[in-house]
């Protein structure tokens, strides 16, 4: 239990707040990727261990998502970790290639391949290290901000351990949903159990906050997505929060991000997810118009608005605020952060968030 | 003058009928890279050529553009072409690795490049051969049905200068866009002019319609969109059918194809382009409703759709036309066919329009 583990007492509870649709002294701000390489140093402690092996250590996986927070007055620590770690639990080799992604040198060929994944009883208990860096954070954090605890969805998931890399067009996932949508359903529940555990296991270890990264929605359409991915996104929420419950731990706010997803936000806003992300190509009013008026907002700017100047970046945080409003809005990029941009640049987004946001 | 060239008299004008919105006896019915890697018969004839040789070559683009016909009773022929020979005539070097895409070995790495571009005067000449293939391809054609041409739309032909290769975030083309938007219009201008005059060529050679590929929309937002593709997306079409006018040519149908472009619908459904193409991400009731009633929409089926069992292709066919409706339709999947699809699935779709869209 949470309690129990005598953390630190939250000083800033900002994003909870706004997450749960309540009102706010000014909008809260996080980035995705903020624990990333476009810090000196984070590339500095990269350079001496690979991606999943910092993953794997609680220290340093620690390290590196406090490393924004020094930085940056945010309003949330994201713990660090990747989404692949559930494919890797499942039994799937995957390896972080420089320059390229995570790649699978044995991606799922055919459903006769499912049998050789394991269980959430296996695969979960093989996450623990993602537990205990939660647990080290949440006491390190020192109560500055909450922690976020993430996963992939389960059709994202899905199409990486097929596709086994980044694709164009995923057609080797689409391909098994068209022509084998039993096996598929197979594959996404196996996804879908050992997510619920594994965010259990991320609340249980003190996440405050968790995330589901659909990061393939774009791929979709809204028939496969009603199909192959809604159902799972609904079965993961509601599983949680009853498992939690269950639990005797509080509530915990979830959010729900669909990048390239727009097609489908009138559906998840009917979801139990008390936030709904959006990625830059929709217009804050559509998203608010589909989402309908229930659930907080998050994101949206156009991560690259970073390659601009301070002032340039100042009137697009402006303008993203306004369109937003500042009730049931979470500011963040529509994206994460890339590599090559400077953390100047994310000095001025959060300093453009306080700026345009506080109330007097 | 088209006439003077003593074209074949056109026995099929269903295509050029619902692209003006007139009635047609059934929905017609092309796809995109219809001339491709999935029919054999184009494989044999790749295998003795290199990409950029086939289009150069008038003989063999017009050999291969009309394989899709012989093998399916298509309402539209597509001139065998690619979108980069318009960068390849401003100067620049492509080539098309196997496996990878286009590649440019040396893309544009700063504002300081542009100098090296040639202008639309220069530029326009060397894509004679494209012209030649209209002409030879539209006698060859015999009237079986219309030709048409096509253009990248310049964002995104813009991207791939100075991407150099398909990138997931386009962070460097974007980049331009924030940090130097003044050269980034320079750039769009150089691109546009040429696009214009190679348009108007393609049609004084024998296009009967022209499809403007926006393949990049998905990166922008609608305020970029709007800054950085719509007023080049508007000229073109403008200065096309003012162009073609003054020579005393015909108008021709033109299509926007905005892929990743939900955002941007309602503002390209007030530009002169007569059809609007959508991908699969837009339900056909959002496309309709946001482009309005008096253009023509064009798509929208999940390419991928092609590799389930015929049934299902025909079940998929119905649910598409039902939605989109019978008037100012054009059949189409949301993006071009891929190179591991059976032919026999294509057929199955053309089939399915006709079964679902004859009027009797």
């Amino acid at each position: 239990m949470a309690e129990e583990k005598g953390f630190p007492p939250l000083k800033n509870d900002r994003l909870l707040r706004a997450a749960r649709g309540e009102p706010v002294d000014r909008v809260p701000v996080w980035v995705m990727r903020q624990a990333g390489r476009y810090l000196p140093e984070f590339r500095e402690v990269r350079a001496q261990h690979d991606f999943f092996s910092m993953c794997r250590s609680p220290e340093i996986a620690c390290q590196v998502t406090l490393q924004p927070l020094d930085r940056f007055p945010l309003d949330a620590a994201i713990i660090f970790s990747d989404i692949l770690v559930v494919p890797q639990a499942l039994g799937m080799e995957v390896q972080m290639k420089p320059g390229e992604g995570p790649v699978f040198p044995s991606p799922l060929q055919g459903p006769e391949d499912l049998a050789q994944l394991c269980g959430p009883g296996v695969a979960c208990p093989k996450l623990q290290y993602v537990f205990d860096a939660i647990t080290l954070t949440r006491h390190r954090l020192a109560g500055r901000a909450p922690l976020i605890g993430f996963c992939g969805a389960p059709w994202t998931i899905m199409a990486y351990m097929i596709e086994g890399k980044g694709s164009k067009t995923m057609s080797n996932a689409k391909c098994w949903l068209y022509r084998y949508p039993e096996d598929s359903h197979r594959l996404l529940k196996i996804i879908t159990d050992t997510t619920v555990a594994y965010l259990v296991g991320q609340v249980k270890a003190g996440a405050q906050l968790l995330q589901v990264f659909e990061s393939h929605a774009e791929h979709l359409d809204l028939g496969l997505f009603e199909e192959f991915a809604l159902p799972y996104l609904k079965r993961i929420c509601d599983e949680v929060k009853d498992q939690v419950a269950t639990l005797g731990l509080p509530d915990i706010p979830m959010i729900v991000f669909p990048k390239g997803g727009h097609y489908a936000l009138s559906q998840l806003g009917r979801l139990r997810y008390e936030v709904v992300g959006v990625d830059w190509t929709v217009e804050p009013t559509v998203a608010r118009q589909l989402v309908g008026p229930d659930k907080t907002l998050q994101g949206n700017l156009d991560p690259c608005a970073l390659y601009a100047d301070p002032k340039a970046i100042d009137e697009a945080v402006k303008d993203m605020v306004d369109k937003f409003g500042r009730d049931k809005y979470i500011a963040n990029l529509g994206h994460g952060m890339y590599p090559d941009m400077d953390p100047q640049s994310l000095a001025a987004f959060v300093t453009a968030v306080h700026k345009h946001t506080t109330k007097s």
